[in-house]
């Protein structure tokens, strides 16, 4: 089985996804830049998976500090998460992430910086621990909703490739399964970046769960021929309201779902949830290359100056949204109250079946 | 300009639409299973086109036939008929042009092979000269239901490449501005054949159309945004109800469209009319070959043996369709009616504002 990332001899590896499915390439960063630009360069991409390496690229970064003293040392590793902030805009987990690994330093005021390191790395390992332990849960919870003989649509990539292994909205299929529920996935391709054709497809086959591949604009007519049971997407920030931030062309097959009368869920670690963001407008969405849209591996598709739009995530309304699972429990309408509830609470069984 | 499909020394020559837009690559065909294949492997496609190369093509292979009496020439003519017939099955154009073609043999009982083979060149050519004249006054129509300062949003290619020249729904957007209106234009690139990148981008560009490529999941966003004023497709067969089969798609760009309250268009020619078709459902959808999902110009983009489906078509139900614009006039609802009518009638000016 591959591994997304993982912290290695005090380095960080990571499988590059740009590259999948055709070669399988782990790349080893040795310092805070090199996991900054991988994650700029979707060498590393999806919500959780982003904020872990976050966390692994800002514990390399405190590891390289020089400093005479706590005080030096705060300012540097201050500089190191602005810059890491400054890498995509719209996952949430990012933030979240970096929120956290500040939490360590203002948390132990006494620690000197050699110490500090230590701890740093030691936080960034556990927020990579707990993310596959938050995806098993949030799998447990979500495996309720998928019944036996189902044929789920999903959209981009939320599996073990978007988080530190199992995945979100792969991971509630994965759950059903273990389950001992048959399952049938549809991938979205997911244009322009193919993060379905080249992520979903393989890690599914991979674990030989039964998958077809179509492009974006077949899934209305799969829906429309009774084909699709249900839709279960990841996110990349879910607002307070409950609109959800989340790959390009999410929106549309929310839409289709609507329209076709099946439910549309989404699965998401309670990082995701952003409780200082009322509505999804508030979101800021990523404008990506335009190369993504008019070439494919650095061949052209489209005439040379023709102008692109290349928005890399869009918000579906909460009223487009059936449920929200995360690992506390599944959130349902009104989200305000319900996810507020989860964002607050620890670890909770929800009795829902 | 280019000419998507021509009669030139007794040969037909095409644009190869598999190579635009990075080559502009010109084949010629001398005999008549050069053109099935060219139209089976989409050298030449859209609906109208189709006709027009089905129709040279059938005329090709007349002037080939070697016979001795009317008899022979007709049984070999029926047999041209039937593997043109084969070639691809959703657009009824290419029946309508091979009908038009037996027309000339069963119209004609009196005539030789030889004087049989130059009527039916001489259709094919007038096949071809309409067609650009059908569009043309499509275009005067369909001019009134964009307004001065409009955006439009396309899908796939219904343009100069998709008949003989000029275009159907892009013949609209073409007459629109030839009437003096600023008119803008976004196209969903279309996979998996990227009609909308490779062509209809291509041919607007040429026409210093002012464009915008999105890929095909965006187009929902764009019209959250408020950014799209209308949507306007061609089609490959539309039923007597109204119901139209046009690029796979094309029905997910409908169910947006109505979401936002976005009128949707179609543009097409009578001969897409298929008054013996009741309802879409009952209209061939093509199913093409894998690899236009899982590979772009040859380069894998997917796993291996990934399964796959791939309908080259879906069908837009008329309670989506705002109005069809035809040569003859705009049809409104309820279509069963409108339809007919111009169907059955000759050419008449409809008074709509």
């Amino acid at each position: 089985m591959f591994k997304t990332i993982e912290w290695k001899n005090n380095n960080v590896v990571m499988i590059d996804q740009r590259l999948l499915p055709n070669e399988e390439v782990y790349r080893t960063y040795k310092d805070f830049p090199g996991v900054a630009e991988a994650i700029r360069k979707m060498v590393v991409r999806g919500a959780p998976a982003i904020g872990v390496a976050a966390a692994m690229g800002i514990a390399l970064g405190a590891s390289g500090i020089k400093a005479k003293g706590r005080k030096e040392f705060a300012g540097k590793f201050e500089r190191i998460c602005k810059l890491m902030a400054a890498t995509r805009p719209t996952a949430v987990n990012l933030f979240w992430a970096i929120k956290r690994m500040k939490g360590v330093v203002k948390g132990n005021p006494k620690l000197a910086p050699d110490e500090l390191k230590e701890k740093l790395v030691q936080e960034a390992k556990k927020i990579h621990v707990e993310d596959i332990e938050i995806n098993k849960q949030m799998g447990k919870f979500g495996s309720r909703l998928i019944k036996n003989r189902a044929t789920v649509l999903t959209h981009c990539n939320a599996g073990a490739l978007a988080t530190a292994g199992y995945g979100t909205a792969l991971g509630v299929i994965r759950a059903a399964i273990e389950d001992g529920k048959k399952v049938k996935v549809f991938a979205d391709e997911t244009r322009p970046f193919l993060q379905g054709s080249r992520l979903t497809a393989w890690e599914l086959m991979k674990d030989g769960i039964d998958t077809t591949l179509i492009t974006d604009n077949m899934a209305g007519y799969m829906m429309k021929k009774e084909l699709i049971d249900l839709v279960i997407v990841g996110a990349d920030r879910i607002a307070a309201n409950g609109d959800v931030a989340n790959k390009i062309g999410t929106y549309s097959v929310a839409v289709l779902a609507r329209e076709h009368k099946i439910p549309f869920y989404v699965a998401a670690p309670i990082s995701t949830i952003d409780l200082s963001i009322k509505h999804g407008d508030k979101i800021p969405i990523e404008e990506r290359d335009r190369k993504e849209v008019t070439h494919i591996k650095n061949i052209p598709i489209a005439p040379d100056r023709i102008k692109v739009k290349n928005p890399a995530f869009d918000v579906t309304p909460h009223k487009l949204v059936t449920a929200i699972v995360t690992e506390r429990g599944i959130a349902r309408k009104p989200f305000e109250k319900s996810l507020k509830k989860l964002a607050v609470s620890p670890p909770v069984i929800n009795n829902e079946k």
